[in-house]
């Protein structure tokens, strides 16, 4: 009763957001996906959650070129801990996984000039049976900050939905009050979406930098899709919060792991990149074939995902298999990138011509359109030249229009 | 009625299917899947159904090195005719894209030491609405015969499944009495199973070459795993009556399409060589990644698939996402092709062990084993040594295991 009060005030004090971060979708790697609640070090030491894995990670962040890219971000995810806090009621990382403790493995990580996350959850348990952060908000933020850690995602496990109104807030409330900015990533919406309401996606906002609204991501096209259409169908307009600060999380980037063909590999980095969504990677970046490399460094991805104004890209066209979806990059349309979506699972690549027009592009002196993943410059289109596309099937044609005034 | 009774009394004749085909499965290309029923010549010239595309394909089937390796089939499917027969009845290739006609093309096939295989209907119209074969059956097998035809695919749209019983039969009896050998593919199980019967595969058998008894395959990894669980659940035992002559049909190979990663591109190859399946390629033979080739031209995926006891392989252990196939290589147990299938599209490789025994090989002296696809030596294993497989993310562990006696 006394911690619903709090509770009760904290979220009736409807503070803002202000540690300055996410101002653009944040880039980096996270192991859920690929690594899951592997705790078996013994017979599979290389693949199991321990700071091993993340110091790897994280060098290979570096090495391969990653990080200078702005992937950052190295995230732990659920398996971390011990099963029980300490008797201060402090979170401990697994002792035999994590020898060194987290805060070490943060010093690690920042000497490399990249940033730890750490995962925890609302509810009474993480996911994965650990300990949860319920009645235990503030102690711990307080750990995460005493740690150095950059970013907490707090999943909704082991959680009433009732509660989440009040938490989520508080905890917001409470890493505010560390004093460091930690990016904060909210599971909330993924809770209120799987019980059939729509998120109050604005009230989420202002307590949340990023957050998941839908369900895990798996290793497989039939995901990557679904999660598309969610974002396509865009219930509660979610994508009109987006912004510096604030940003959807469709989830992980899977461009790497086993499942998707290279058409499909395009489809998610053009997708995320038109969704304005954090581009976490769970792969194993010590083995990505050069072509998924070069996808997942492509400069035109990166330049529309993290574009300044931070706009959410929008399905602004459906027809049976075939989307169009457009994102703006600045704020008076005067140009904007787009994707041409062949969701057809049969035969060979269908040609699309669509004038500029179509896309909200109307600057009676043209735009330069080039095509997003190679750069190829295209040509100075104006709003009712056609753009001429050939779509694989699964597969996108990505594009970039700009105004030069 | 009288057609009826004619039907009947062929029908009861009982004939074995005597052409000497398909003694192993046939190996070849199908427009399908990849080119479907495309006649647009006029905006997709390279990519239409017209004699420059079979053409094309004879061509590189050669150029490429599939030739060489077995793959010899080159099989027009729907949407090659006029939509008129002539005033003798005659089936007419399309006037405009088959300008030379199909004998013209067949002795052009035949002059790259290839055959060609072409598609029909059973019913009133073909699938894609051209004229069946329905009440001219003798006349259009004794056209292809004159026009060098090698393979004719009856599918079985516009017809009633109660009449397939007789007419697939007639149209076995028409082809034999032709006097010129043309490997029989029967769509009619097919069909009866999308009735919900249980087709009866020993009749089908005597009648057919081989013979599809499942949807349609697609460019994607759902319609591939799709298609390998109704292998697996084996529903009237079809397994059983695959053997020299006689083959299921799994439908086309995707392997160099869009839909699948490279990982599920090794489960198509090595499942279809366990099921002793066709291998028909439907893929643009001109836009094949290295690996990709490799693959679909690899030794040890056409060694199994076209060893000469054609004995099918079956699904012997499942255990959720994990599933153990194993197709014998002799008629004593004393080798045989296997797989190991992870069918999970989440996280990292499994680690599996498993004894020889439990694949049914239990001859003391032992089992030269090898990879599948590279040839790799694993070793001589007893019956309870273990095989040490790592399998991906839908993917599979492809091995092969010989008793040297």
């Amino acid at each position: 009763m006394k911690l619903l009060l709090l509770l009760v005030a904290l979220a009736q004090l409807a503070f803002a957001l202000d540690n300055g971060l996410a101002l653009t979708p944040p880039m980096g790697w996270l192991s859920w996906q690929r690594y899951r609640c592997n705790i078996d070090c013994f017979n599979d030491p290389d693949n199991c959650i321990s700071e091993k894995l993340y110091m790897r990670m994280a060098q290979l962040l570096v090495s391969e070129g990653y990080s200078k890219l702005g992937y950052t971000y190295v995230n732990i995810d659920d398996c971390w801990m011990e099963m029980e806090r300490d008797p201060n009621g402090t979170l401990v990382a697994d002792r035999k996984r994590f020898p060194h403790g987290i805060k070490w493995l943060a010093d690690y990580v920042h000497s490399l000039g990249l940033k730890l996350g750490i995962y925890e959850d609302f509810g009474t348990f993480t996911c994965g049976g650990y300990p949860g952060s319920m009645f235990y908000l503030q102690k711990d933020a307080e750990t995460f900050a005493s740690w150095g850690i950059d970013m907490v995602k707090l999943d909704g496990c082991y959680a009433d939905i009732s509660d989440m109104d009040f938490g989520y807030p508080a905890m917001s409330f409470f890493l505010n009050q560390t004093g460091r900015p930690m990016l904060y990533s909210c599971s909330w919406p993924a809770y209120v979406v799987f019980n059939g309401q729509v998120p109050d996606y604005k009230k989420i906002a202002s307590y949340c930098n990023i957050w998941r609204n839908y369900a895990d991501i798996q290793d497989s096209w039939d995901s990557v899709k679904d999660i598309i259409q969610f974002y396509g169908n865009d219930t509660g307009s979610f994508s009109l919060v987006a912004g510096p600060g604030n940003f959807n999380d469709p989830d992980m980037i899977i461009v790497g792991d086993y499942g998707l063909s290279y058409d499909q590999q395009q489809v998610q980095m053009a997708m995320w990149a038109i969704m304005a969504a954090p581009l976490l990677m769970s792969i194993d970046l010590g083995n990505v074939k050069p072509e998924t490399k070069r996808l997942l460094q492509n400069d035109g991805v990166i330049r529309v995902n993290q574009e300044f104004h931070g706009i959410q890209g929008r399905r602004i066209i459906k027809d049976n298999t075939f989307e169009v979806w457009f994102k703006p990059m600045s704020v008076d349309a005067k140009g904007g990138a787009f994707a041409f979506l062949n969701l057809n699972d049969a035969g060979g690549p269908i040609q699309v011509q669509m004038p500029l027009s179509k896309l909200g592009l109307m600057e009676g002196e043209g735009y330069n359109v080039t095509e997003g993943f190679t750069g190829k410059f295209i040509g100075t289109l104006k709003p009712h030249d056609l753009i001429n596309a050939s779509i694989n099937p699964t597969g996108v044609w990505f594009g970039i229009a700009y105004f030069d005034c």
